[in-house]
């Protein structure tokens, strides 16, 4: 991956090309030895003009003419884009695939990010009558203490505990710890969210190499097994929804992954959740089952969601700590597990780590990705 | 299909949902058999700024929670959301996929579609510059011009052919028929293109359901078989390409096709290219191998590209004549052959149709994607 952050000089071919080629020098792969690129991201055609990232990273990457597909779905592009990348390979049609997950936010010529991360919810019924993603977040949170009694502070030990983990991960955006009182007395956003329940607007890139697993071993010591690599969906707006204090298309979609694998939760060593927001990584421990419907707050406030503790969540720094490039947040998830299954995290190594999963969402929960990933 | 036209009172949800009925019922399918959704569509978040229109289209056809991915490519986004949808059942991982192509143009809140077109090319080399797609095209038709000889009466004969065809296509946005002159007296968009020389802004959808063979044999009479599925990528600035007058990613996507195949242009009885200028239909018959390098003009003029001809180019009117929702073409184009191979394409038949192509571009080459297909 790139180091995340706010990148203002770099733009979408840059950014993915340093992640792209950090990849094939983990594996020791030579270009002409890729047979398609899938490249995830949410909005480069409202953030910066440009569409046609596929190609366009083919291009400066110096792949062509290798095919090279863009996939979107929101906020899940990244996961979605793996998911497609997987069954591109397990096809037969591809042997080498890079998928790549990137998002240039800061900066941009029109300054208009809130409008168009506006778009992965319903724009129609939702952005235009003045609903942006903290407002939507905002709607859920207060069900969610409304239903379950979850407290502010259970809200911000998600954030506390991210930004320590983010601190011991030099490519996250944020590598400073903060405290309980550094969210609850920060700036509203949308009642009860505060400015440090909200994962920031980043700059980044990740990718990853897949090939099936007999030919990945010639290529790495230490290749990863994609177990089970799942996705559903929901209705785009809140409304629609039959119940606004969980993510339907999240637990659907981990339901296969469990049964495709016959794992359960407790056989998961360390996940990446998607925390957008403070109040998602709480509804996403208890949608995956690492803890009981509406014990998420607690469990996260006891310390059982911590580095090394019951079940390790989102040891990247998760979106509020490492940061958010929408596009490629699936793809980043996917590379820190890669390093925790490897024993490379340095300063955040979960221990006794052999199953991983990621947990990517997009909008306000219309497209959920799972992938349950092991060490081969 | 939806019918291809200026739909004022529509959008992106509307039109695919109207196509995929279509589709559904084409087959006798119901909505709980389909496994997945994969959705063509070039720049709905600049357009009208909506993303996430895989999760949009699936909640309001009413197939929560199955997998709906978009895919894009700029103008080969529906030719690249077919391979892609055609892979995930080549994979295993999903036995009934719907793919759909749609995009909403005229109307657009912000007016701004030679911008968000544009975004299909180089933005930061190609459009900040002010070349906008009329004025890449126009480059490459006087470099056509100047190294074969290719006049404007040779590139009109293309306009008036497409519109004779779209004349008989009941779903197409144009069906009328014109003349040489039509064409050449024309206002001038960027020389030497007119404006009938360039493929309208249109709003439409299309949509195909994709099975195993043996399971499709169930649900249809005449089910469509894949013979190959291949697509390639260039640079997607003009200025970056080794040669102005062909497109080398049509040239490596159909070579690829016909290795698969082990078949040759005289097998090919009709095919639906990429004419988003008439220029571009030129290039395409001659770099697709229906005819030499240099002489598709020539061959166009002598009428040997017209309906039952040597080769039936663009039945369905083309993107001249039947329109070009950019998102949609690349299914449409598949909904094309597959009513020509079937018999069922009314008053301009091919006859004698076994073997059909389709090609679709992004951009002004960066992608190509060639499908070839015949009755199963």
């Amino acid at each position: 991956m790139s180091k995340f952050g706010e990148e203002w000089t770099r733009g979408y071919r840059d950014m993915l090309i340093e992640a792209g080629g950090r990849a094939l020098a983990d594996c020791n792969l030579h270009g002409e030895e890729i047979d398609a690129l899938y490249v995830g991201t949410m909005a480069p055609g409202s953030l910066v003009g440009q569409e046609h990232i596929g190609a366009l990273v083919a291009d400066f990457m110096g792949l062509n003419p290798i095919p090279a597909t863009r996939v979107e779905a929101a906020c899940a592009s990244g996961g979605v884009a793996l998911r497609t990348g997987y069954l591109a390979v397990a096809s037969g049609a591809h042997d080498c695939v890079v998928v790549g997950g990137v998002e240039k936010m800061t900066d941009t010529p029109g300054n208009e990010v809130a409008s168009a991360l506006g778009g992965a919810g319903d724009q129609e019924w939702e952005l235009f009558m003045g609903a942006t993603f903290p407002g939507i977040y905002a709607l859920m949170a207060r069900r969610h203490m409304l239903e379950y009694g979850t407290t502010r502070e259970q809200m911000a030990a998600v954030a506390v505990k991210n930004h320590a983990n983010a601190a011991k991960n030099k490519y996250a955006h944020f590598q400073n710890e903060i405290t309980l009182d550094t969210v609850l007395k920060s700036k509203m956003v949308a009642s009860p969210l505060t400015l440090f329940d909200c994962s920031p607007i980043t700059d980044g890139a990740a990718a990853v190499v897949l090939m099936p697993l007999d030919k990945a071993k010639k290529y790495s010591e230490m290749p990863i097994e994609i177990l089970a690599s799942t996705q559903a969906s929901d209705a785009l707006a809140l409304h629609s929804r039959h119940c606004m204090s969980e993510l339907h298309a999240t637990k659907v979609a981990v339901k296969k992954a469990f049964e495709t694998t016959k794992l359960s939760p407790k056989d998961i060593d360390v996940v990446e959740v998607h925390d957008c927001f403070t109040i998602a990584e709480i509804m996403a421990i208890e949608d995956l089952g690492f803890c009981p419907k509406g014990q998420g707050g607690k469990f996260t406030e006891e310390g059982k969601t911590a580095l090394n503790s019951e079940i390790s969540v989102n040891t990247s720094g998760g979106l509020k700590g490492c940061g958010h490039p929408v596009g490629a947040t699936g793809v980043k998830q996917a590379v820190e597990i890669a390093w925790q299954l490897r024993g490379q995290a340095e300063g955040r190594q979960v221990k006794d780590c052999e199953i991983g999963m990621t947990h990517n969402v997009g909008g306000s929960g219309a497209t959920a990705v799972v992938h349950i990933m092991k060490r081969a």
